[in-house]
């Protein structure tokens, strides 16, 4: 018999809903907008770059260029990057196989499962590098996971890069806010990394623009600080379509396609090669409520859009990520969060904000939704993973010898293979009613928080060397009275 | 200029994960334990089918066959038939371009959002018809959507087709517990469809094989009823990995393969060219509790294969659903039903049962949460629609006429198209956080509980001709008369 199968599962196919004619009309309609009507570039010396460039600038900001000086700009920008950690382990390939992940960004509220929902503070942000730090399908530390309303703003980058640097070993994200505060976070980077000149690149940094037609002074300040250290700019057009962009679909792909490309071209222009990363993290209103969806249909399609027209243009791609619009852990957050997660990630987006937290629109991240998100995830990358067609995992023999009438349970080969080929969740609810209802009738939201307070007591903080501890606190000390003293 | 497009996003492509050489591997190892291993087939007349047709019977029961025998009967099986229905608006092409969906099956439990949990009824399963019949995403009555225990269970199957005739005018799915009950079930659908004859397929009956290599009696049974009257067996192998099956994907699903090539050649025996579904429900025994899996990644594996191999046969594919192990419906439900319902509509499985509705591992079903499912789905039918790439919606003119420091909101573009181009929910909340508290803090299963109390409230039942009604309710009781008689 011939059945010695070495075969595997092929990858997931990329379900692209662009055909080439159709990422075509989108790049044909982007190239209108920056040709014909421009894109405000509200940083003089980001203008300066495109002036020397030869683009043609109105009224100040105005900027309009011809496809070929996006288009030769964009060719530049490299397919894939390594974004470098402080434990080299935790390095990531960002445009390579696989898809990284980094939790929630920018909310100013947290819901637990006890307390219910608050303002965040710095002792939320470090429960989070914690748990980012516990959870192996977060891969960076993203950057404002939970916004420390209990500090200064003017010097909440510096406490939070501290922490981030200090609780994980991962790849960090850095303000964006502002190229005086994305130098600081870099110089911070420079010394935990012991390579002040970063000859390497280590950070990324969120780079949003504010639709419609603009990057603006702060934001454009960090793109300029981070390319001209050849970090990673994960430039992300913030459309939300129906208010900052068309009520359509193909209106707010098209214009949030503009205003990337000049973004990556900005980063180019000023270092030739350096990283970026072309983002969609687009949603879309809610006509009802005036208010944000992000847990949306529309949302899996923009997801869809980005990993698509990152491979267009061969760079990396962001988009997606748990997103809901639930107010809480429920149902709605977790059936909202999987559509999105999985369509960015059967799209091959290459990195993810978002990916773990987010309830309410962006609004509140939840430690219990962000443990949750995690196993979610989980299921995902084991279905990703695929299985092995050969003699053993076929296990015809087994066939052959187990009676009709009989069953595989404790088989030597069941119990050799069955906790392998078969994902065992940590978290969510397996076991019988009986047991279920025996241990208290727990909803997944309560069992998020059981996991929260398990993860916190067994996590501990990854080794930094003295003098870097102390170099990296006089920096903060002393950038703060800085800061606060010109305040 | 030329940005006249008139363009659509094309389909999803199939997230297939077997390339040939795996396909064939797997239908290499499914013959061998066809011809050298064998399938119990333990109902007389179906062995004599087999028999008739080349097959070697040995020890009464255990069927060995040659390829050619399988081969040849799986390519005369049709890659698609209508299935109709009473209204004739609800026929559905299985096999065609859409996905089709029927509720959960078989659960012997109900929670409700008010009540917990409790033993179904009769109440119960004309609920879930109603419910079925208000919910556009639902296309088939399903069978034994919730089990009704207050009546003789020798009985049910008239009681449940009884109402699935009058409560919806879908498609029908009929008992398939012995030839007898599968019989009952067909007169019943002549008399309604008033083509006592049957000369179109108007049902379809869920076939389990009882792994391993096992068609058992009663449902072997249902399979000759349905194929001897045109109607549609939806065979599908009962495996669970790690019990009934090898404790591996591959091991289960070349197990599972062998079954179902098996059942679709007996209907194929009995009447050549009739129309089957090619079934895998698959699931994976969680080793810890000896519990059954079913909102896994395994699951969404399964639900995968079945996608491709029904189209590497031919054959219309049955996979997948809205399945989780989850107690109750909290977040776990919600994630684990989004990713295998996605697994499934993403590789093209033609026919979802348990889409909407089921918990705790199939064995109970909720009211909230079908309607919520229901919901999900709709989601998830937006992201394969897809959108316009045209002139309109591409709305460069608005993009034009938009000052960069404006937004489009108020917009008569954004007004006309934005309640189209996007989803608009019509359960999940989507309100700001203020309005969500001020109207109690509802989680899903309580907005669920209000959105079930609607769809009842508004329902109303299809019209159903007097004469026919009569007829129906003659034959229920004149055949329960008869089966508790002889009882």
């Amino acid at each position: 018999m011939s059945l010695e199968f070495d075969l595997e599962t092929q990858d997931t196919p990329f379900i692209d809903r662009l055909d080439e004619e159709a990422r075509d009309a989108i790049h044909e309609a982007s190239m209108y907008i920056i040709e014909e009507l421009g894109i405000q570039v509200k940083h003089d010396e980001a203008v300066e770059y495109f002036e020397e460039a030869g683009a043609t600038v109105e009224d100040e900001y105005l900027v309009t260029a011809d496809r070929s000086l996006i288009e030769e700009n964009v060719e530049t920008a490299p397919e894939s990057f390594t974004l470098h950690a402080r434990n080299p382990d935790n390095n990531l390939e960002i445009g390579g196989e696989d898809t990284f992940r980094a939790p929630g960004y920018g909310a100013p509220n947290v819901r637990t499962f006890e307390d219910g929902r608050r303002s965040s503070t710095t002792d939320d942000y470090e429960l989070f590098m914690k748990l980012a730090q516990q959870e192996d399908v977060i891969n960076s530390t993203g950057y404002n996971v939970a916004e420390p309303t209990d500090i200064d703003q003017e010097v909440k980058h510096l406490e939070m890069v501290k922490r981030s640097l200090e609780f994980t070993d991962m790849p960090v994200m850095v303000s964006t806010y502002g190229q005086d505060r994305t130098d600081a976070n870099l110089e911070m980077i420079g010394m935990v990394m012991d390579d002040p000149e970063l000859s390497k690149t280590y950070a990324a940094g969120l780079v949003n623009t504010v639709p419609p037609r603009t990057l603006d002074s702060a934001m454009t300040g960090g793109l300029v600080g981070l390319a001209k250290e050849g970090q990673a700019p994960v430039v992300s057009s913030f459309i939300q379509a129906g208010a900052s962009g068309p009520g359509t679909m193909a209106g707010a792909v098209a214009l949030a396609n503009a205003e990337n490309l000049m973004g990556i071209t900005l980063a180019q222009l000023i270092n030739p090669g350096n990283p970026v990363v072309y983002g969609v993290p687009a949603s879309n209103l809610d006509m009802r409520y005036g208010s944000l969806s992000i847990g949306s249909a529309e949302s899996a399609l923009f997801a869809n859009f980005a990993g698509t027209m990152g491979r267009y243009y061969g760079v990396p791609s962001r988009g997606g990520g748990g997103l809901t619009d639930s107010k809480t852990v429920d149902y709605q957050a977790g059936f909202e969060s999987m559509l999105v997660n999985a369509a960015a990630e059967f799209s091959g987006v290459d990195f993810i904000l978002h990916s773990a937290g987010i309830i309410e629109s962006y609004s509140t991240i939840s430690p219990e939704k962000f443990v949750l998100d995690a196993e979610a995830l989980r299921f995902l990358d084991r279905f990703q993973e695929g299985y092995k067609i050969d003699e053993e995992m076929l296990a015809l023999d087994i066939v052959e010898k187990i009676d009709p009438d009989d069953h595989f349970l404790g088989e030597s080969h069941t119990l050799k293979f069955a906790g392998e080929d078969f994902l065992i969740p940590e978290l969510v609810d397996k076991r019988s009613h009986g047991d279920w209802r025996g241990d208290g009738e727990k909803t997944a939201f309560e069992m998020g928080h059981d996991r929260v307070e398990e993860l916190v007591d067994s996590y501990s903080k990854p080794e930094l060397d003295e003098d870097v501890q102390e170099e990296l606190d006089a920096f903060v000390k002393e950038e703060s009275a800085r800061i606060m003293d010109e305040a």
